[in-house]
């Protein structure tokens, strides 16, 4: 296969993808011991209720199965849309926080910043030689982040940060990943990075794993005005708001004009979005939640969720609040974890300079 | 100043260089010991005598100034214009031999390959974030690399190697970086970085310098077919060429048809290269070399180069056999030279990420 074949595909198989991840649930149901899995989020405020409903309860999940997790806070990646990132070092206390809080287990799981780890760093260099300038204009997911990005132009790093974040996967060797599929392109880059460093200096063996997609089956939470629930917007309820903050919260939200409530995420997004809310709190079906609440218009449905949302939290606020008390420890464990992870980082470095005759 | 102005220049302005030049080299021999030098070469084979005219012979002098003097094997970026870097360790010691051999004195000066070095690749990452990829498409000496390329498309690395370049300038805050005047484009985008840098993130003052460019004089020294003397045409004399290779390469260097030797580098250029390689070795004036030779034809003016370059070179020669015969000793010089600019690039490392709100 030639080095610069276009790769990212412009619209990545969706069918074969969700079929590749159900596969791959269910050999990790069978024998968690034998996957590791990289995960992560940028350090670029609070997580909120759909953070935490779209990844972070799953990465507990895996946890908790015995899957080796290495969570990466992408402090780097920050820049990639902003020239400068404002209160870092609290962003990413706050980040490690609401992991913890949410059962992340830094003697099982390994929390890491990547600005703290050369090595992976370094592996940006030969992986960049792997791939043409060509395809990287043509990932779509940059192009749309490009598009909302809040910079007047397209930095060096913003451009490159689809090999960057391979280095985060590959580093550890991740073989699983779980995305959004609006991150599949991105990760066709990192699988075509180990495929073709395993192709040109993989005499002695392959180097990296090509990690495979677990798509999460996100449910989408609207934000409080009915939009996609999002940090800069304003109109998320985070995982480390108080009872008062999540009631007012709700108490403000968008609904509409139909006191009879029920559960239509296409005709009715912002009731179906609160329904949906108090469901995934109570672990139980949707329908169910509205039927229940029916003829009790949005007051009833608001109770309902604010009900749900602060039962359901309680014991992570509580967790959370504890913790933030002691930010010595927080900061304790993000230095082991950097530890561990620099380790895993070196070893792996030192492969990919043996392997590339770089060994003197 | 905004961040993505267009700076890399399209023409940088020569005579401005020059002056700025000139001035430096004055500085330089009034106070050596407050400047620090980063010089070196990507390791792609032997050096020649084109090598040691144009750069070699002045690093040893400024060394032997007492300038401090960083010498960086760029191992990564022969993999800017080619798939694979073939025999790279056998280049990388071959190379320490050539500077070991010219005067390169390990315990005053720094030989380092780059990819031994974590903390100064990860500069790469914060200098992304300051240049735009308009700039990079810009960039003329990318440009004209990109057309003499090896590859079918041109890489990331590639087009990312100015910004690389400028974490190996600026990873030990080097002052001053020797260039011909076709990197002066290169080293404004360092130039660029340093000052993004610092007006960014140097509230508790400057983290780095804005290194200047010292135009070499290069002398124009052709191969032996008459074009520029370069290691891949075949052409060229190498430094550990014998007396006996060094007689049969300048036997059949070409010349022209005019009996009389002159020196007329517009109208004879490559009599005139050889006169000037005789000139060089002699320390001499090139037009006083070819009087001497008048009537003598091509003949007598390569007994004359021939006799100068085996003369001139015959010490170096002999220690770099020398020091050929204990590799071990090479090796270490690499890694003694890795471990001291690892030293510094981590203690850079460290200012950068405190700088960048990233010390956690």
């Amino acid at each position: 296969m030639s080095t610069h074949d276009p790769v990212t595909p412009p619209a990545p198989d969706l069918s074969v993808a969700r079929r590749r991840s159900a596969e791959l649930k269910g050999l990790i149901a069978t024998d968690p011991g034998q996957f590791r899995v990289l995960t992560g989020d940028r350090p670029t405020g609070r997580l909120h209720l759909g953070h935490y409903f779209g990844t972070l309860q799953g990465r507990v999940r895996l946890q908790d199965l015995g899957v080796d997790t290495f969570v990466i806070v992408a402090d780097y990646q920050v820049l990639t849309d902003r020239d400068v990132a404002e209160h870092l070092a609290e962003h990413v206390e706050e980040l490690v926080l609401d992991y913890l809080a949410a059962g992340i287990d830094p003697e099982r799981s390994t929390i890491f910043a990547h600005s703290a780890l050369p090595a992976l760093n370094q592996l940006l260099l030969p992986f960049l030689s792997l791939v043409s300038v060509a395809e990287l204009r043509r990932n779509p997911t940059v192009k749309d982040e490009i598009a909302h990005s809040r910079q007047a132009s397209v930095s060096g790093l913003m451009f490159t940060y689809p090999v960057h974040q391979a280095a985060d996967i590959l580093f550890c060797k991740a073989g699983v990943v779980p995305v959004g599929q609006d991150q599949l392109p991105h990760l066709e880059v990192t699988r075509t990075i180990a495929r073709r460093f395993n192709e040109r200096y993989g005499a002695n063996g392959p180097v990296f794993p090509e990690p495979d997609a677990l798509l999460s089956a996100a449910p989408l939470l609207l934000g409080t005005d009915g939009t996609k629930m999002s940090k800069s917007r304003g109109n998320a309820i985070t995982l480390s708001a108080t009872a008062d903050e999540t009631a007012r919260l709700i108490k403000g939200a968008k609904t509409d004009a139909v006191r009879r409530i029920s559960y239509d995420p296409a005709a009715r997004p912002e009731v179906s979005s609160l329904v949906l809310l108090a469901a995934l709190c109570q672990d139980r079906d949707p329908q169910t939640v509205a039927e229940e609440i029916g003829d009790g218009g949005a007051a009833q449905l608001k109770k309902v969720v604010t009900e749900a949302v602060n039962e359901h939290f309680a014991p992570l606020r509580a967790r959370r609040t504890e913790l933030a008390a002691d930010r010595g420890h927080v900061r304790d464990v993000l230095r082991r974890g950097n530890e561990r992870a620099n380790a895993v980082a070196e070893t792996t470095l030192a492969e990919v300079r043996a392997a590339m005759g770089m060994a003197y």
